[in-house]
């Protein structure tokens, strides 16, 4: 399988660290899309979408979007441990109530610091209450997905985790469960966050 | 099991539909939300998101999110034809790209109307290729989710099918198959398209 990413894109990110923590065979190819890499008629043919992340599976065929990337190896690899994407109807559909929820919220809203915020709170106070991770006490990928948007807002050189010391004590948590591929996968943005950290006063 | 929805809700018709097609047992309320119904502390306790739609399970348990409810309940019911999410494993990730790509596709941009006219191009141009229906030759959830939401652009009064014959003759198509209840979910809907209306010259 050929995996087409670019580590400044969240949920390249997010796929990139769920394919190394579990094992996943791919080969490895960085489209540089702030270089434009994305919109050559070459790439097109690899995702008419022209974005990234996206596969294409050894007999050529071909599939965008993450979190359908997603599905569909906890489908392929049944290696892979149950939590990530859960088999059992209900505990799959407080997952995917999260994988819909990151998108519905920013749906209605405009401006991305807005949705951001508004996204980060919604993390805090309804989904991180009373247990280790959003949907369980286990890490599912809604954790690995939220964990890099969260990652997205830091570079603007916020502190977000201020007064939400339930969110960085989670931030913390999906950190060490998935390293050291998490680092691997922030080494851009870490070095972005560390140029705009805003000092302490 | 008890199904709470409004009719100007988009997604709660494409459930609305879904459910009525496939027979599933379900209680049907009505939350009216134009006249803040939703905002309650009763409702809070039905959903903690405070939208509609939302299932509540006949033994209490809550889901919301149209898509992870669409999911729960293909896995739930048996008798529900396959097509509407296949379980083929590359059939179900084709229609899982379309019900991200839905999603994805609003991120980045600002401005409803800009989104509607960006998806509805993207509905035209790249998912209805060589296909009776947005993923394959036969009807999936994503064929009602996107008839839903072009109900929802069509109420503009605009006519969004104008120089676009396929989307046209899908959209014709999603309606067929899904009647009585296309037309049953979308009453409040086509009063207000018949209201805004342009006259044509």
């Amino acid at each position: 399988m050929k995996f087409y990413y670019h580590l400044l894109s969240q949920p390249s990110r997010a796929l990139y660290i769920f394919l190394k923590l579990n094992n996943i065979p791919a080969e490895f190819i960085t489209i540089n899309f702030p270089n434009g890499d994305h919109l050559t008629d070459e790439f097109k043919e690899i995702n008419r979408f022209q974005k990234v992340p996206c596969i294409v599976d050894d007999d050529g065929w071909k599939l965008s979007e993450s979190i359908a990337i997603l599905r569909y190896l906890m489908s392929k690899y049944k290696s892979i441990p149950d939590h990530f994407y859960p088999s059992d109807i209900r505990a799959r559909a407080a997952v995917d109530e999260y994988l819909e929820w990151q998108h519905i919220n920013t749906r209605f809203s405009c401006g991305v610091y807005f949705q951001l915020r508004k996204k980060i709170d919604g993390l805090d106070t309804l989904w991180l209450r009373g247990k280790k991770f959003l949907c369980s006490d286990e890490i599912s990928f809604a954790d690995i997905i939220a964990a890099c948007e969260i990652e997205q807002a830091r570079m603007t050189g916020d502190d977000l985790f201020e007064n939400r010391p339930k969110l960085k004590e989670w931030y913390e948590r999906v950190k060490e469960t998935t390293n050291p591929y998490y680092d691997e996968a922030h080494v851009i943005v870490n070095k972005i966050v560390t140029k705009n950290q805003k000092p302490k006063l």
